[in-house]
């Protein structure tokens, strides 16, 4: 018998020729036995596959090694086998609903009628998988019928509805580990030994298919890795991010809680945390006022009309809340945008080309439906304030805008200390423009003076063709949140097609009706995304023009010095320093170590010292010791330092 | 035949012997001549009715007399009938909607097929109906079954609904003026003569029965009085309302617009608008900040179970917004009250006597239903943002804190210049004590603390038995507004149940639960209402602090003096002034009287003197005459001004 041949094309572009039938590590050997050691899985035409895939056509191919991204997922797959298995093997008892990698390592869905699995049981478990690994057990996988998987999984109703979720043409694809059959679709390692280290880090509930109205599942979490240098390493991040998490200190310091009981994903911001969001509010509505923009306040409700005409309800109801019928024919929706609602305030006017640029700006408030599973602390939440800006720019102006936006931005950035970001460039795909709105010259046109204005400005940036929106160009500035996250922080976007839809004009110096291109543009994006953005970036230690309490007094005896120590707060307050004074009976040590928790920048004790020379003892937050100073002296150099947002610059 | 007796109680308490049969008109004689003369209609049991309406059993009787309420009503009632005896003879083809008085005159609705009636035809139709006066027709009132007043009305559409609508027994009430059938269920005057003085305002469109969804017809207004003198008088103040009303200047100073098309009661506020609302909620938050009150940000969703633990729902829903069924079983609703959200906040922590009275407050946005009728610019919205509060205080604080916020309230009030308010104290009917919550100690306690109180401050008061809400005693602050419509300003109430529907404690000094009380409270009541009231209180003439544009300095020559105007200006930004300069090519008369429109309160014009002096010649709002000043002389009056909020005390 002949073996056909088939094409294999590699990354780098060159095409071997190879037997059909040839598994992915076959390939990896053939071109170097180091590579096919550091080899875990494969990719064929950019999908993940397993080691032992066989190939019978011609493919794109590439090696998945140990030390890519891709590798991680595999062996985290592996890993969520393992642990599913050696539950199985500890709990013959335990259903199993979800199974399968997260972002930093792998999870695994349990229910146990008699008692759930608690943090307290993952030891023995954990024990168990590195005795499985240890024992080099094969990763069995298989393609077996849907009614053969149904007896596997002996009566578990979520794996049922798994099979069935999975099924294709009547097959499901399993895992066999040493006689346990688990039911998976993803990419696994072939023995349980290339899995080497791993850790078991929490259990936390989690609704079945995310939806609070399905019962509660308890979510198994761990990590694994190659090398037990690179777990150890994970293990310190999520340490760090946990440090960092702004769930944590958004409760410890009293700033916001959500509770679904009374609304999921709708946040209540307590004094704590109000306090440093209006202060937010304030310094960049004034800021924007400064630069040329007019605030305005427009309402959350509007008619659904309104978002047919810009096409929300079309291409976005799943992301918008239910209309509600007012009667009288009028159905009101709660605006998941602000644009539809700043384009009605240009409109109100017939506008002249000597207005342009019109730079209408707002904290609008919006609604989104995310569903429940999604919604995290303020980072993802149901209702929220945008940082919201719309300007209405004839096409000439878009550069000059454009850069002045940019400016702007980077003012901000500065006073609030954010240095580590990114900016990404959006273009349309030159090789598909009838996907995009149609408008050849305003593409090519608005591109380049995007371009331009970053080069003129000396910013890097990265350019991505393709990923524009429907409408227009874009740059967006990349942060990482704590947890790891990529997050969008501020985006600018060219809109050519709202102007459209809703008929824009302005009158030009001939006389004439034109058409002004909008600029979409949120520099902080929303309030709550932004403050939790700010909790772990500050690791709750705000800077003393953000943070709720500036100033705590300790008097030394509170019979002799209090009445000193309410006098400099007073004066303190005069100048909208935010000072208290702890009068309580308590130890002086536990009201500086309680002032300490709470963050708070500065603590002034006073005691016989203080009172006669009308002087302060000085400790800053995260500072050893302690200074004496005037106490007009101090003051004044927290209001200069408050009025400069606290940089050092 | 003897004629039975009946007894007829009159307003002062005494008790007289009439026939039964006695009509109103000879009651009046009875009394005396002049009564008789000055008589218009009666109260039968509290109830208006005609000076012929004959009287069979015992009853109390009051006459009407031209000098009162009543009596203004009665004769509006009557210039409406003629009004559409009026139009009916004039164009016979006319439908007629409502016929009926309002609080300052009357109102007819009007359909007419071929042409809508205009203001250009009001003088027309005014001169017949004081013909109709003149010539002294009797307005004859009968009873006539359904079907003869269908017959009547000849067709008419709406007619035809109302005498569904006004049907009782299958009989209905018309008037018979001169042989023109017009029903109605209104108390009019015998006879047109008395009428005397009428006048025809305008004509605005009305929706049928209010309703949007329905068609429009032609309100034509009019008023009218008994004596010419009081016609006069009422079409001064009507002018005066006029140049007052917040719609008007709302519209002319591009304060703020209101839509229907894009939603009905939601109000835009543009850059004009949004800068004094802007300024007035700052100063309210620092106020209420300095007064020891927690400024939070809750959400303006919450789940509907929370509106029927506060009752809400089942007493207030059909001014609520429809609830959004959001999946997962959960029903969210508009909050139309901010109560529920700070309940929350106080329940999220255990709380100790230590910390009351715990003062939560927030500009808290809500919405409530009312009919598109009803709605009117600011005043009468669907979205609102409350400045609210809400006190949480043990039983022995109330009178200590009742005075704190009535403290509070008397310095914003001077703050704003509002002088002309009262106060009113509502306590519960002594008679009737189980139509509210039931704690006779508490009532007897808090409503004795909260005179007190009042007498303490000095401050004037009315008691009002039977006017305090289910849940507690109330002081309401009452003002006018430009229109003569009474409004409160701001409210103190308290309340004894929510804390028991929500089962709220706090651990006293005794180391048990206690209930406390909860103090509602508004200062200002809504952004919009207060606004509104701003608007009218200061003609659009806003006081400096509160102007959206404070400056406008006009260079005589732009080439010459134009870039002293702008470092002038930015002098002037820099100290977060409101300022602009004029750089148009217009002439500077036409600059001036611009900007005099706006209500700037300052022009500055600059020129070669100024320029050399470093000085402004400064034309103060409403001022006739200018004056020279050196500019940092002005620049410091003026910071001095905006900081005092404009107080000349």
């Amino acid at each position: 018998m002949v073996m056909a041949e088939i094409k294999i094309e590699f990354p780098d572009g060159s095409v071997k020729p190879f037997e059909a039938g040839v598994s992915v590590l076959d390939i990896a050997k053939s071109i170097s036995t180091s590579l096919a050691k550091k080899a875990v899985a494969g990719k064929l035409d950019d999908q993940l596959v397993r080691l032992d895939q066989k190939i019978e056509q011609g493919a794109k191919v590439e090696i998945v090694t140990k030390d890519s991204a891709d590798g991680n997922v595999v062996n985290w797959n592996s890993a969520a086998l393992v642990l599913t298995a050696a539950i199985k093997s500890i709990y013959p008892e335990v259903h199993f609903g979800e199974i399968d990698n997260g972002e930093h390592g792998f999870y695994v869905d349990t229910d146990k009628t008699d008692q759930q699995i608690s943090v307290d049981q993952l030891p023995a478990i954990e024990d168990k998988m590195k005795e499985m690994i240890k024992s080099k057990i094969a990763l069995k996988h298989e393609l077996v019928s849907v009614d053969d998987a149904l007896a596997s999984v002996d009566g578990d109703p979520y794996q049922a509805m798994i099979i069935k979720r999975n099924a294709q043409d009547n097959q499901v694809s399993v895992y066999d580990i040493d006689g346990k059959i688990v039911v998976s679709d993803n990419v696994a390692l072939l023995n349980t030994a290339d899995i080497k280290a791993v850790k078991l880090l929490s259990v936390a509930g989690a609704y079945w298919e995310g939806k609070s109205s399905n019962p509660m599942l308890q979510r198994i979490y761990g990590t694994s890795f190659y090398k037990q240098k690179e777990l150890d390493a994970e293990l310190v991040r999520q340490q760090e991010a946990r440090e960092r998490d702004h769930r944590v200190i958004g409760n410890n310091l009293d700033l916001f809680f959500v509770d679904p009981k009374v609304g999921a994903g709708l946040p209540y911001w307590m004094p704590n945390g109000a306090t440093i969001r209006r202060t937010i509010e304030r310094y960049i509505i004034d800021k924007e006022v400064k630069h040329g923009y007019q605030h305005v306040y427009t309402p959350v409700l509007m008619n659904l009309d309104a978002y047919k005409t810009s096409g929300h309800w079309q291409h976005y109801r799943e992301d918008m809340f239910p209309p509600m019928d007012m009667g009288d024919g009028e159905m009101l929706e709660l605006r998941p945008m602000n644009c539809p609602s700043h384009i009605q305030v240009y409109k109100h006017h017939i506008r002249s080309y000597r207005e342009l640029p019109i730079r209408i700006a707002e904290l609008g408030m919006m609604h989104r439906y995310e569903k429940s599973g999604a919604l995290s602390g303020l980072q993802r939440v149901r209702e929220m304030t945008l940082n919201d800006g719309h300007t209405f720019v004839a096409p000439d102006q878009i550069q000059d805008e454009f850069k002045k936006v940019l400016q702007l931005m980077v003012e901000v950035y500065k006073d609030f200390n954010i240095t580590d970001y990114s900016f990404r460039l959006s273009y349309r795909d030159p090789k598909n423009t009838e996907k995009y709105f149609d408008d050849d010259e305003m593409w090519n046109h608005s591109q380049s003076m995007l371009k331009a204005a970053m080069d003129d400005l000396g910013l890097d940036y990265v350019e991505a063709e393709g990923e524009a929106a429907f409408y227009g160009p874009k740059l967006d500035v990349q942060t990482k949140t704590a947890l790891g996250n990529e997050e969008t922080l501020s985006t600018i976007q060219l809109d050519f097609m709202l102007p459209k839809q809703f008929d824009l004009h302005y009158v030009g110096a001939d006389g004439e009706e034109h058409r002004p291109v909008m600029i979409h543009r949120g520099l902080v994006s929303t309030m709550e995304r932004f403050t939790a953005y700010l909790i772990e970036m500050y690791k709750g230690a705000f800077p003393t023009w953000l943070a709720p309490k500036q100033v705590t007094i300790i008097p030394v005896k509170d019979d002799l010095h209090g009445e000193y120590a309410d006098q400099l707060r007073q004066k303190m307050v005069d100048q909208d320093i935010r000072a208290e004074v702890d009068h309580r009976n308590e130890k002086m040590g536990y009201k500086i170590r309680e002032a300490q928790t709470q963050k708070v920048p500065y603590i002034l004790v006073v005691g016989d010292d203080e009172l006669e020379a009308d002087a302060v003892s000085v400790r800053h937050y995260g500072e050893e010791s302690s200074k004496s100073e005037s106490s007009a002296e101090f003051i004044d150099n927290l209001v200069n330092e408050i009025a400069t947002y606290s940089r050092e610059d």
